[in-house]
């Protein structure tokens, strides 16, 4: 899916909600469990109960490689069943040298027909690349993330260098610059285009909200952290909604997991028409 | 594996050699292509062949999700075909907030038995310690990567900030620190302890080497970039074995596609010699 084709997909559903399918086996309805594939069998009916309230699903790979064979199976039916009208992410935060970065590319776009892999910065341009060489293809960088650890290392300072190489005259000078995740916001958006890139920003770092777009005024975020995680819909769509919206809002738990009887699917699509709804508020 | 068991391994075989199977089925002799799973037939090939000479395995699990549920099912017999004498990695780099990264641990030490993951540092604390939690298991953390994309965060430098909080006078005081992978390995080595975590570090950062196992006298480090990406295992040797040893080096296409004939065990066999014997001499 392209970026014109994933705004139209928002404009037409007054939706920028992206469904997260962070599928558990163990907190699936019972009576799933007898079902071929219960995993899929539970992914196939909450997209059926959501497909119109939302433009993009989010595949969590952990929760699918954590049940083995099964699991990839059930992966690989959920993204076929999926289809070409919704925005498909592989929430995958894979990257590695170029030679293996290929390979992933390969899995998530070729072998699974994903429109988008989540990215890991820390190994550089060479890992980042080879996600960026697919037509209407998307890779998601992550730029500052949801959880505590982001203090760790993402929200730590860098010196940031003036080089006076240009005029040959003097040392380079250092001084304090911006944090790890500017650096990496930075830099990876000169490694592609709006129109390929993406990046990950929690929706619990709704401060830094208004520096980031200032930042980036024209990638699109893909934002995890509202319901189950505590982030605030009202005040990142305030702070980051650009003039073609420029937002992805995922919500995980507090969809799929809105009831665990067997009216699951009717709770999760009552859970993302109250997302659907604020939504269409703040697009207007 | 446990911490002691690795070192007597070692001891025993006179090796700290780690054989990857980063298994392409594009490059793998066209005779397996009959088999039921080629990619599983070549790895056991290669286990046979270089079993005595190898204290290690690590299997890229890129190169298994390039072929989507047969490549995972290949991963699943290999990783079982390798059995327990062997420290088994799983090179997957993986790494999300802490209920995600739980499920990348169950998947890699219970679904898989994997002895070791990859793990990327970026999103802190909470996405590695989920990875800590398992008796002798083993997160091996990305600390300062092989690739040319190394320079883009990982050698970038911090600034440091000294806190006066405790004695409650004057303001922080910043001065420039060490870089991006300096924070890291010193960051994450509070996390976990020396018989559950390593680092990973590039063989060709060797002007690296002496500073690092500084820091870091006594964790183990996995070092790639020997071979096809040109490290030079005499030189990290010299630098970063510490008197128990503290170093698996890894090897991938340099032995494993040492052939591409019939005779492709055989010449991974040779390959995998050469490098045993260069070992030994450093074990000295």
């Amino acid at each position: 899916m392209n970026r014109q084709q994933l705004i139209e997909q928002i404009q037409n559903k007054q939706s920028y909600l992206c469904v997260g399918l962070d599928t558990d086996i163990n907190k699936i309805p019972k009576h799933l469990l007898k079902e071929p594939n219960p995993v899929f069998a539970f992914n196939k009916a909450i997209i059926e109960a959501t497909h119109d309230l939302c433009v993009s699903y989010k595949i969590n790979t952990a929760f699918y490689e954590a049940l083995g064979l099964q699991g990839w199976e059930a992966m690989e039916k959920t993204v076929k069943y999926m289809g070409k009208d919704h925005f498909t992410i592989a929430d995958a935060k894979r990257a590695d040298i170029a030679n293996t970065s290929s390979q992933y590319a390969k899995a998530f776009f070729e072998t699974l027909p994903f429109d988008a892999i989540t990215v890991a910065p820390y190994m550089g341009e060479d890992s980042v690349k080879p996600f960026l060489t697919y037509e209407n293809k998307w890779a998601i960088v992550l730029g500052l993330t949801s959880n505590k650890g982001a203090a760790d290392f993402e929200l730590q300072e860098m010196v940031s260098v003036d080089t006076n190489h240009g005029n040959g005259v003097g040392e380079d000078t250092k001084h304090i610059g911006g944090r790890l995740y500017e650096k990496v916001l930075q830099t990876v958006a000169t490694w592609g285009t709006i129109n390929n890139l993406m990046f990950v920003i929690g929706a619990t770092q709704a401060d830094e909200f208004i520096n980031i777009r200032k930042m980036l005024p024209d990638h699109f975020f893909l934002v995890p952290g509202v319901g189950t995680q505590g982030g605030s819909l009202k005040e990142i769509s305030e702070k980051a909604m650009n003039k073609e919206i420029g937002l992805l809002v995922n919500v995980s738990r507090a969809v799929i997991y809105a009831s665990d009887t067997t009216n699951f699917a009717e709770a999760a699509r009552l859970a993302a028409q109250e997302y659907q709804k604020e939504m269409s508020v703040y697009l207007k």
